[in-house]
C-alpha cells in the first residue's frame, strides 16, 4: 500500500503545512518545557529531540504513522528470520551474530545463532593463538600488523570501529586496503615487513574486482618479502562464504571464517568482518562491542514505540525528509575518535535506503534516503557550518556528545562540550535583527549577521566512548534505517544499483588498456574520453 | 540587482521547463558527437561536460548569463586587490601569493606580491636549514615531525595537500591537531619525541579557541618531555599576523611567519599555512604546487568566457543548483591520494557560498551552494553510488580521473579508470527496463535493477597527481566558487555565521564544567541538557 494513501500520513501533511510556515521559536513559546520532555533513553543512550520541529501532536501522528506502517510485525519479521529481503529472497539476521548465546533462530532448519556462536568461537580462538604467538607467520616471527583488503562493508566498519577504538588497541596494528587504486595498496605497504604481517582477505563472494586485485598483488608482495618456498599460507586469512575459492587461492579451510547470505555487507561488522578489530582490540573489547549492539537490538525488538530509539529516531528522519523537504542530514560527532562514522553511515543509510520503487516494483511517490554526510565538531564549526546556520537550504543534523572524554586535558573536554550545545541552540534559534541590533551591530552588518535558525536537530548523548556505547549506537543507526526503510514501503536489504556499473567496468577496461578498440556498444562520449585519457597518458 | 530579472536568467528559467522534463538521451539523440565538442582545457587539466544536461543553447546562455553579471570586471576586480570583500573591506588577494615573482599588486601602497615574496624566501630559507639539519631542538637533535596545530583554514589545506602527496615526502613527517576535543592532540602526540618535534601554531589572530587550547596543551607536552630550562621556543614556529601575541607565547618575531587580511582562511595554503606542506614535500615541490595554481590563475584570468575552466565549471554548477534544482554536489576523486579533497572543498564551497543574503543585505530570492560531499572511487561505488544510481533525488556529481597513476601495479590503474568513466556513464544513460527485458532479466526483478540515468557528472581529468596538478586543480574550484559567488550576488569572502556559535559557546563552558549555574539567558532545552550531561558524568 502506498503510504501516501494512510490516515496518519496524510495527518502528518496537514501539520506539516503550518510547520513550514512556523518558527521553531513558536514552536518553544507554545510548550516552553521541551528540554525536559522530548527526549528517551535506551542501552546507554539518551536521544533529545527537544530541538526539532516537532509538536506533541506531530510526534503522536508519526507514531500513529509507525503503527499503521506496522513496525512491529515487520521487526519481529527480521528478528525471527523471515525473508524481508524479498527481491534476493534472504533472511535478514545481522542481529543473529550478536544474539545471546543461548538464543535461537532457526531458519531452513539451521539455528543461525549456533552458526553465529561457532564462527565467533573460532575468530576468537584464533585471535588468542596470533595475540599469544602460538599462531605465527612463514619464518616463525609473531605478528605486530594485520592487514585487512575489503571494500564497503567490508571495510567501512572495520576501518570506522578500529578508528573509534584506536587508544584501546593492543594487540595487532590494523591497516586497511579497499581502493582497487594501486596507490591504496602502495602507501598502506609501506613500513609492513611480510615477515611480521597477517593479511586477511574479505569478500564475501571471494570475487570482488578491487578485493580480489588487491589480493594478488599483497600475495605478491608477501612472496617477494618472504624467503622462497615459504608457507605463504601462514599469512593468509579469508573472511568469504566461498571456502572452495578461498583454497583456489591458498587459504586452507580452517583459515576461511564464515558467514551467511543473511548478512549484508553494511550490516557485518559483527560477523567475521570484524576480525581485524578482534585482532586489534581484543577478544574482550569486541564482545563488549557486541553487548551494546545486543542492547540496543533488545531495546528496539521491546520497547514501545514512543520510547523506542530507533524508532523515534527514523520519524524524525521521516518528518524532515518528506514533510519539511530537508534533501540532506549531516552527522556531527563531538569526538574525534568517531572521524570516520560519517562515511560509515554513508553506506548504511544510503546503499538502504537510496531506492526508488516498493517492494512491489512500483516508484514510490515519496523521496527515500537524504544525503548523509558530515565531519567532527568541532572541526565542521570552522568549515561548513556556515552553510547549515546561513545558507538557503536547510540541513537536519545528528550531534552526537559523549559526557566524558576518554583523555580529558585542563578541560578541554568542556569547552567540546559547549561548542555541540552552542551549536545546537543556534541551529533551533538563530540569531534575530532585531537581537543584533541590542546588541549594537553596525546597521549595513545586521542583515549578514542575521542567522535564520530553524534547522533541526538530534542531540544523541552516551556517558562515554567505549565499546559497547558504539555497538549500541552503531546498532541505533542501524535500526533506524530499517524502520525508515518500512516506512517507505522500499527494501532496505537489496543493492541493485551497484551492480551494472561494475558491468560496464569490465567491459571497459580492455580498451583503457589497448587491447583492444571501443566498439559500437560504446557511447561516443566514453570512447572519446578514453581516446582522450590514452593520448594524454603517452604523452611527453 | 537581483539576478533572476536577468534576460539570461530568465532565458533558463524557460530552457530549464523543458531541461527537468526531458532526458539526457534526448539530448544525445539530438546532438550525438557530445564527446568531441564538449571539453575543454587550462592549465594541464580538461574538464569534460559532455555529459551535464546542457544543450549548446543552455550554454550559450549561462555564458551570456556570466558576460551579463560581469564575470570579467569582477574577476579583474579581485586581481587587482579592490576590496570586493565589502563586509569586511578587504581586499581578496590569495592570488599574489603565487603571482610571478616580478608582478605587482599595490594595495594601500604596499605590494602584496612583494609581501609574499619576503615570507615565502623566509619560509624557504627555514625550510632549508630545518632540512639540513642547521636547525636544531632544544638538546640539538635534528628535526624529524612536524605538528601543524590548526583548525579550519589552517588544517584542512595542510592535511589534504601533504596526503595528496604523500610520497613526495622526503621531510620532516607531518602530523595535525585541529580538534579541540583532547583525543586529537592525545592521538597526534602518541609516539613523537619531543627533542625531535617542531611545532608550527597557525592562527591569523593567534586566539582561536581550539588552536591555542591545543597550543598550550602542546606546550607543556614539551616542557614535560625536554630537560628542565630547555629552550622550548627552539620547537615553536607561528603561523599567524599577531606577532605581538605569538611573542607573549614565547615565539621569537624572526619564527614567526606572517600573512595578511587579504589572504582568507579557505584560500591559505599557498601563504605560510603552507610551511608543514614545505616542510614534509620540501621547497621545491612547494614551489611547483604554487606553479600550478599560477598557471590556472593566469588561465582564469586570461581565457575568454567559452573557453575559461573555472567559468564553465561555475555555470555548470548554477545550472545544477538553480535550474535543475539539484541539491548536493558529490566531489568523487578516483585517486586515493586526494581522499581529503572532499573535506577541504566542503570549507572552500561552503564556507564562501553558503550565504543568503546579497552584498547589499537582501535576501537572495535564489538558492546559493549546495550540500559538497564524497569519497575517493572505487570505494563510493561499495556505499553511496546506490542512492546516486537509484534514489529519488538527483545529486550532480565531479568525477576526477588521471590518465596515469603514481604506482601503477598489474594494470589496476586501468580498472580504476574504468570505473569512472563506467559509473559517468551510467549515471548519464542509466538502464531502462527494455534493455533489462532484453538482457533477460527475470521480470520481476526488472523495475528493482531500472536505473534512471540523467543524473549530470562532470570528468576532471589531467595527466598525472602532481604538486603541480594539484596546484592547478585547487585553483581551479576557488576560482569556480569565486563566480558562482558573483553569479548569486553574494559576498564569497565573509563567513559571519560562524562567529555566533563561538560566543555561546564560550558563555556555556563555566555551566558545564559546574563553575556556574546557568541563567535565565540560558534556553531551557540547553539548560535540561546540561544538566543531564552533568549527572550522567557523574554517575557510577
Amino acid at each position: 500500500m502506498d503510504v501516501t494513501t494512510l490516515p496518519s500520513w496524510q495527518k502528518l501533511t496537514a501539520h506539516a503545512e503550518r510547520a513550514r510556515s512556523e518558527h521553531f521559536r513558536d514552536l518553544l513559546e507554545r510548550r516552553p518545557e521541551r528540554g525536559r520532555t522530548c527526549h528517551l533513553q535506551g542501552a546507554g543512550w539518551t536521544l533529545d529531540w527537544s530541538r526539532q520541529r516537532v509538536s506533541a501532536e506531530v510526534m503522536s501522528d508519526l507514531l500513529a504513522l509507525a503503527f499503521d506502517r506496522g513496525i512491529s510485525t515487520a521487526t519481529e519479521a527480521m528478528f525471527t528470520g523471515q525473508r524481508i529481503n524479498t527481491t534476493e529472497n534472504r533472511s535478514v539476521l545481522h542481529t543473529a551474530l550478536r544474539a545471546n548465546a543461548h538464543d535461537s533462530v532457526v531458519v531452513d532448519g539451521v539455528d543461525c545463532v549456533k552458526e553465529s556462536q561457532a564462527v565467533l568461537g573460532a575468530m576468537r580462538a584464533f585471535t588468542e593463538r596470533v595475540l599469544s604467538g602460538d599462531e605465527v607467520g612463514a619464518t616463525g616471527q609473531r605478528f605486530t600488523d594485520v592487514v585487512n583488503i575489503g571494500i564497503g562493508g567490508s571495510d567501512l566498519g572495520p576501518v570506522m570501529v578500529t578508528q573509534a577504538l584506536k587508544d584501546l588497541q593492543g594487540g595487532l596494528a590494523p591497516h586497511f586496503i579497499s581502493n582497487v587504486d594501486p596507490t591504496d595498496a602502495h602507501e598502506k605497504l609501506r613500513g609492513l615487513n611480510p615477515h611480521t604481517t597477517l593479511v586477511l582477505i574479505a569478500s564475501k563472494t571471494f570475487t570482488t574486482t578491487e578485493t580480489m586485485a588487491n589480493a594478488r598483488l599483497v600475495r605478491t608482495w608477501l612472496e617477494a618479502g618472504l624467503p622462497r618456498e615459504s608457507n605463504i599460507g601462514a599469512h593468509l586469512v579469508a573472511l568469504s562464504t566461498a571456502v572452495d575459492l578461498a583454497e583456489e587461492f591458498g587459504i586452507s579451510e580452517d583459515r576461511v571464517f564464515g558467514f551467511w547470505d543473511w548478512v549484508g555487507g553494511r550490516y557485518s561488522v559483527g560477523s567475521a568482518i570484524g576480525l581485524s578489530v578482534m585482532l586489534a582490540v581484543g577478544v574482550s573489547a569486541f564482545e563488549e562491542f557486541l553487548a551494546g549492539m545486543r542492547d540496543m537490538d533488545i531495546h528496539f525488538r521491546t520497547a514501545e514505540l514512543a520510547n523506542n530509539l530507533p524508532v523515534v529516531m527514523a520519524l524524525l528522519g521521516v518528518w524532515n525528509r518528506n514533510f519539511l523537504n530537508i534533501p540532506t542530514r549531516a552527522v556531527l560527532p563531538y569526538e574525534q575518535y568517531l572521524h570516520r562514522l560519517p562515511a560509515y553511515l554513508q553506506q548504511l543509510t544510503m546503499e538502504s535506503n537510496g531506492k526508488r520503487v516498493a517492494a512491489d516494483g512500483n516508484a514510490v511517490s515519496i523521496e527515500t534516503a537524504p544525503v548523509l554526510w558530515g565531519e567532527p565538531g568541532t572541526n565542521g564549526q570552522h568549515s561548513f557550518h556556515q552553510l547549515i546556520h546561513q545558507g538557503t537550504q536547510p540541513v537536519a543534523c545528528d550531534i552526537i556528545v559523549f559526557s566524558q572524554s576518554r583523555h580529558d586535558a585542563a578541560r578541554q573536554h568542556a569547552t567540546l562540550v559547549a561548542n555541540a550545545l552552542a551549536q545546537a541552540q543556534v541551529m533551533a534559534l538563530g540569531r534575530s535583527a532585531s537581537e543584533l541590533h541590542a546588541a549594537g551591530v553596525a546597521p549595513d552588518l545586521v542583515e549578514h549577521k542575521v542567522m535564520p535558525g530553524n534547522r533541526p536537530c538530534t542531540l544523541l548523548w552516551s556517558k562515554v566512548l567505549t565499546p559497547h556505547s558504539l555497538g549500541a549506537l552503531v546498532a541505533l543507526y542501524e535500526h533506524a534505517t530499517f524502520v525508515e526503510g518500512v516506512i517507505w514501503g522500499i527494501n532496505s536489504f537489496d543493492q541493485w544499483g551497484v551492480e551494472y556499473g561494475k558491468e560496464v567496468a569490465t567491459r571497459l577496461v580492455p580498451f583503457i588498456t589497448g587491447d583492444d578498440r571501443p566498439d559500437s556498444a560504446v557511447p561516443e562520449f566514453t570512447s572519446a574520453s578514453i581516446a582522450q585519457l590514452r593520448s594524454l597518458a603517452e604523452s611527453d
